[in-house]
């Protein structure tokens, strides 16, 4: 096995004469796998049913020669201009009925049987062509599904959108019941009555507008899977797509099961000090999403990216400690995008593996350097890719949730992955590693389960995580969670549903998050944040983004609130229960806080925190398979603790100094 | 007669078992007046041309046998989709030519022949059928007019326009001369060259838009007609349509004389410290709209409503005092958004009397105590409802000087509601109640007229503030009034018009607004404050918003600009008339100087300020009738020094203490 | 000669009574010239056709009776309602495709063959009717070209666009290279399916773009050429049209030569500080667009404009200050927009020569006094008009840059106004007079040549810059300077272009942008400064907007960054070559350090600095032909110390005091 290492290689881009150099300097930088033909289509396809294969066959064949395995597009993220123009209905249209035209990419429709047809009709000869060459290793779906286009309010779009409503609810009655028509007059009478959720006078019905996500989602999902249908039928080579975090407008739960590998795009910013917090968060979903199987990091970038409003470069080391921070959260594979930067285009300031300036530069070193270290890794057997990272700890995430807590007309202005990061940053600051789970999967491999701002809860949701609290589990649900069931409908009578009021001990009375002045109503203001004190959060702290007024029925405040009208209703509450416990926790503690908070929970739930590898830095470690991997994010140097030899340095791990962005890989069986 | 209590009640939302409850629930609390159909469109009339009255019959019925009134709306607020679907012509278009959908509310072109048609049809058949029913109490007209949907720019829309523009002026010449086309080379040769201000290159003809706010609150007002006209033909019973406060889309001033009874909906942020001043100042316009008849606070919310970014609910009591601020101020009804908490739809986060979790809450159990407390008022017939409010003091407002004011290229930013505020405010702080008139209106029944930012002025409206000043009564004129006529042609020679000048002495001539850097006129920045000095301002504050270079003809200055070019030059100025005195204010003096402002001007027009009623706290008194309403918006308690014994605790009155919400009714004549 | 003075006259706006006091009232204010017809289309030619000028002759006798002279306009700047009506596709649209109406102005699509005929039209009854009158002094074409609409995204403009491409490039395959379309499968196989950049689904082509604005610059000229075309056939007058200074849509390097006299419009915001030193820089390049020519101040405010959102009127004596800085720097006019204030319309709130008031107003005051103190000056012959401004250094300047670098997907967030406004107010502040050139014009007469974030260069810009540093030039590049050729390819191996990097001693290896955190990659944050030391800037201080790493090939380092992963990396360099040097600035330093730096490159070019002519005020020093101007633009008192006779005061300048806003012109030969 060996930790793929490599990115996209887009040669189109370059005269023929630079391929063999590019071959000899990959060769160089331990390069083993190359992405290519994402942007492909207008030159693989260059009229409609005109074809052109020679060029994409000569890179394959010199990647072969010179030993590059390569993760083959589909080249269908992006068409030519003439399908627009032979097809204008293909073009994607805004809520506000402006389509969008060619010039950029990715402009077609999702819902298009145009668009689906001709990239159905492209990864035909794609397939029969390349299936067997020997240099294939992996076939890649098309690119970021729904980047940059994943809603389309277009007319073919909203035949979709009624055929999809017409299987989900069978009839229009159901649909009015479940989209709560009596109100506001929105009755529809036949399902031809339905549009998309364009710009109206005011709130869309907000469970037209999440019915619009989930088919949004699906609609991206039936693309991916007519090219996978194509491909299956005539090749066994393993496909992935590639997925891009925490992606708002996809449900990754529904597209992980169908693909072969997981594989993920991300690009945390070098000027945000809480980046690679963020990014192990990310890393966490991905390998809870292929259920714990290795995963790849399809692209990062070897420095600065170009599309924020201002790209700073990765410091010296970043690059390299971010790629064994995938690695040690579950990715065997560590690639970037691009191979050579662009000399002309839209991400010619997006840095390359070759930079603009050439080989005699740092990124190019690092990278080198890199390719060296994971070849050498893989070259002794370590071990390290292919096995497991294991998690007593989940929190539950759920797509439905987050489009729901962000819509307006909502109790607040709440940012659903915020208050995620909140809770993943929190207990990963204690050493424990997160997974992520479904709300209605298995839950009994774990001890700790918190499921925060989880809106939306299925009865069957809502089930079984009481369930886990009565069977001696430790069940934290945060303020937002099971407010609502599938429909948007409430949960009346105290909101979380009966079976979780009873778990926890708890109903919920009122809302009353913090709130600005706003004279006329316009506008937004900052919520000011709201005291709360407890033993468990270290004393008078701020909580931030809500509050409520919480009853107890059958648990006990472990926190309260204490200002204005809140003042000594309970903050955060716990109910005993067979074993286990139901902690509620109805604010954002602030970071310390809720890190303590945190510490209490798994203290009462009985996970043990693995003791302190070293002194000094800001340590990040996880433990994979049988290696503990030490990254050192902070400012100034730790040194380590743990017995062992680090598997990078030969060095002995006790006495061992990581400067900033350094990184030490221990066997475990050295740990404590 | 009683105090109306009750609420907006959607049974089309529950099923048929809940409704009986509903009854009994409304008679625990004390509802006697119930607002039903609102929404009720789509589920009246499913498909075009075929009814379903039955359930409607039901709800009548059964609120009927229970006891409680009905004010029936026409249901003709939101059109069902089938209206969009078969006449997408009477979808609503915004300036960017943007055609909203359906699926939120009130998706009609108020312009449209078709929407009107469709609703006066389904109006002839709720009076035909509804007009005798025993609970019929009022008659409700659509809802909330303009509240979304307050100006299209369809082609509809567009020919209407011109055929009102027609009417206005009679010939295209006359048109021409009106909105100053002469510039700009905008000169219209027909009318059917002219459009709505559509979106544009840049700013876009004044009186073009001006004439624009005048026709499309005239539209709306048609539709209103449209309706009125269809219920007078076959029924007695009094009609309401519900207003918005100052809501700016609309000219109340011309619907007023329209209705029989005003009302009003008003959701003033509980997280607003200003929230209760202001709606002061709103209730003390649905006085005055009615020319201080007794109007119906028709909506207000129990505690938080759901379209704010962040929803704080109602502290406890704050339902309690805002309502009592309502009757003190003229209401005779004090109803609520809506009876029962939705569990669906866009409004399901918005309070209800009857909240998501039932009655044994903190919001039902004031709901309950309200009614029963205001049931126990009209038994007694104290006489409180029915009685006036009594007034030496008005402000003249204008809608056509709201958007004249509001509009870009303008000598500065000028918020028109703000400006109003601050002198409500002030005057209201010093105990003086304050009516707001039309500025032509006879103002014979006043001692002292404010007339601040006025402006649009007629050579009427300008003789008449005039005449008053003349006549012995006290004018305080306000930066930007009458900078214009009804054309929005200046006023040469100084502003004001002559008679103006004449009656305050003064003339200006040039402003000089607060103003910020900005390099290359992009942009807005904050203006700065403008220094002002004067005794009757209590020495050296601060104004902001305007400044201007006045000249003193015939005045003398009270109060002088103290930096820059503008230094030594007026900021107020007073001449004495015959008994009476013309004031002019040219900036706006911070709160705590305009009040002193606001106290010297009381004292110069002889109008005596009531003696304090209490310390501590922050007490409104207000006089109606026979009796004085003391209420304690403040955090702490007050302690009342009047005689008498107030009407809701039974309590003597001197030496009654207060808390923060707390309300006392206390008959007048123990009043000192 | 005379020195032009007067202003935009519309008396088409006011009575016929009104004019003959409008020409008296011009002589009491030593007006000489008056613009005549920019807003007259609709009047002069009321329907398609039928022309009406007897007004317009009227105009023009009656100022020709009273010695005005005219400027007279083509009056094609805003076309007529009509035009729309009978052909709506003469609207401009949006790159959101919204088609803007009538009812503002300059509604047309500048691409449009139907606009183009119609204003030629008109020209040639203009022309034909007045080429022979005896008032006529010049000609005004258009006016403000672009002012509103300088893009325009209609399929009128897409054919025009691609037109212009086919004649650029020849063919596709030349387009597909220089856009680099083999990137994101951009790849056109005809010239018919390009589009202009319209709204998209992510960034667009960046060299689409750049054409597009190239595109868009030129279809504006070629509407100037028809008009000019036109009159050159029937008249010798010199044709003018008024540029605005710094206007970013359109390139007045290539207009410029078109012009028989640069003329501009500039309106500084009398609120700002910067705004003298802003004015400043904005007049030399008017005097560099005309090549050293002596130019006309077309329009400027008598005090307050009305577009922005407040609107600061000019304090005493700055309309005087401003008018002689544009004289000193080259003007040979003073005009004002406009003549008599509007009394409706957009622009009523924008000031006059005469004022709303009247006559008995400061700002008349202040116009008449400047009047007769210019017709002094002409009828003492002291031939300042006509004459030129000696400068030794010159600053490139480039629109290509300017709108390449402000294209989004770039390394960071750059104002190029800004960083051009850096250095010329570095140099100006050190009494230094300062050129624009074009980076491929004549460098030989100046002995210093500053190129900032001259992003784009052409291989003949870069030599040029070279040659110059190498043939004993002293050269400073700024960051962002020649990092692409004109397609926007990326200059490989280091930047800059080898002749350049071989200037300079130095190749770049990779940006490093201050940036701010964004978790999300939303949003933009401010940067934050990067810090910098050096004794050329006086020690440890800020630099902004930009950072990098260079790398110094044969050059030293004057200046180094001083943190984080820059930290030593140099800041400013410095290669001395033939009798001269090539210095690059790797940031922007704060305005002192900048000013320190300025100084030493001067010092380092053998530059002298003039000596300081007073004490005391804030003075700019500018020599034209004979004289020394000195403007106090301060608030407090300067004293002057050259010796001579201030041609204004007639008061010998030593010990002489200039108040704020004071002005004295001294001879040279007095200086020192």
């Amino acid at each position: 096995m060996t930790i793929w290492y490599g990115g996209d290689y887009n040669p189109e881009q370059w005269p023929r004469d630079v391929w063999d150099s590019d071959v000899q300097l990959m060769q160089r930088g331990g390069i083993s796998l190359a992405t290519v033909a994402v942007f492909s289509w207008a030159r693989l396809e260059p009229r409609p049913g005109e074809y052109d294969f020679g060029w994409l066959d000569d890179v394959l064949d010199t990647l072969h020669a010179g030993g590059i395995r390569v993760d083959l597009a589909t080249a269908t993220a992006s068409p030519p201009p003439w399908l627009a123009k032979r097809h204008p209905e293909t073009l994607p249209v805004t809520e506000d009925g402006v389509r969008l035209a060619v010039g950029s990419r990715q402009q077609y429709c999702p819902s298009s049987p145009v668009y689906r047809e001709h990239a159905r009709r492209l990864v035909e000869r794609m397939v029969e062509r390349y299936a067997d060459h020997p240099a294939l290793e992996l076939w890649h779906v098309n690119n970021e599904y729904g980047c940059h286009v994943s809603r389309c309010y277009c007319d073919v779009s909203a035949a979709a959108f009624r055929t999809w409503l017409e299987a989900r609810y069978g009839s229009i009655e159901e649909l009015n019941r479940a989209w709560g028509t009596a109100f506001w007059s929105q009755r529809y009478d036949a399902f031809d009555e339905i549009e998309p959720p364009r710009a109206a006078p005011t709130f869309r019905n907000p469970t037209q507008l999440l019915d619009f996500d989930r088919f949004s989602s699906d609609e991206l999902l039936a693309c991916y899977d007519a090219e996978v249908e194509v491909i299956r039928a005539l090749s066994d080579v393993p496909i992935t797509t590639n997925f891009m975090g925490f992606f708002k407008p996809v449900d990754y739960w529904k597209w992980a099961p169908k693909v072969d590998v997981v594989s993920d795009d991300t690009y945390p910013d070098p000027a945000d000090p809480n980046s690679a917090a963020y990014a192990a968060m990310v890393r966490d979903l991905m390998r809870s999403l292929g259920g714990g199987a290795p995963w790849i990091l399809m692209e990062q970038a070897p420095s600065a990216v170009n599309w924020r409003a201002r790209n700073a470069p990765k410091a010296p080391g970043m690059m390299r400690a971010w790629s064994y921070q995938a690695v040690a959260r579950g990715a065997d594979g560590v690639l970037f995008f691009q191979w050579r930067q662009s000399e002309a285009g839209s991400e010619k300031f997006h840095s390359g593996m070759v930079p603009h300036g050439g080989t005699d530069t740092r990124v190019w070193r690092e990278i080198e350097a890199l390719g060296a270290e994971l070849q050498r890794l893989s070259a002794d057997q370590v071990g390290l890719e292919g096995s497991r990272v294991p998690a007593q700890v989940a929190i539950a995430m759920d797509w439905d949730s987050w489009w729901a807590i962000e819509q307006p007309a909502s109790p607040t202005t709440v940012s659903y992955l915020e208050v995620l990061f909140a809770w993943h940053r929190a207990l990963s600051s204690l050493g424990v590693t997160v997974d992520f789970v479904r709300a209605e999967a298995d839950l009994s491999g774990y001890r700790l389960v918190v499921a925060p701002a989880h809106f939306v809860a299925t009865d069957a949701q809502v089930e079984n995580l009481a369930a886990f609290a009565r069977s001696g589990g430790t069940l934290v649900a945060g303020f937002g969670t099971a407010i609502t069931d599938e429909h948007l409908h409430i949960r009346l009578g105290g909101y979380l549903g009966a079976p979780l009021r009873e778990a926890l001990g708890i109903r919920i009375e009122e809302f009353a998050p913090p709130a600005a002045p706003d004279l006329r109503a316009t506008g937004e203001g900052d919520a000011p944040p709201v005291p709360i004190t407890g033993d468990v959060l270290g004393g008078d702290v701020l909580g931030a983004t809500w509050a409520e007024f919480v009853r107890l029925d059958d648990a006990e405040a472990r926190a309260t609130f204490t200002e204005g009208a809140l003042s000594g209703w309970p903050a955060v509450t716990r109910r005993a229960s067979g074993g286990g416990a139901g902690w509620y926790v109805a604010t954002l503690p602030e970071p310390d806080a809720l890190a303590r908070l945190a510490a209490a929970i798994l203290e009462d739930a009985g996970i043990a925190r693995p003791d302190p590898v070293g002194t000094g830095g800001a340590l990040e470690v996880v433990r994979r398979g049988e290696y503990v991997v030490i990254i050192n994010h902070g400012g100034d140097d730790a040194e380590l603790n743990l017995a062992g030899t680090d598997l990078l340095s030969g060095s002995n791990a006790p006495g061992l100094v990581l400067p900033p962005q350094g990184v030490a890989i221990v066997p475990t069986d050295a740990d404590g």
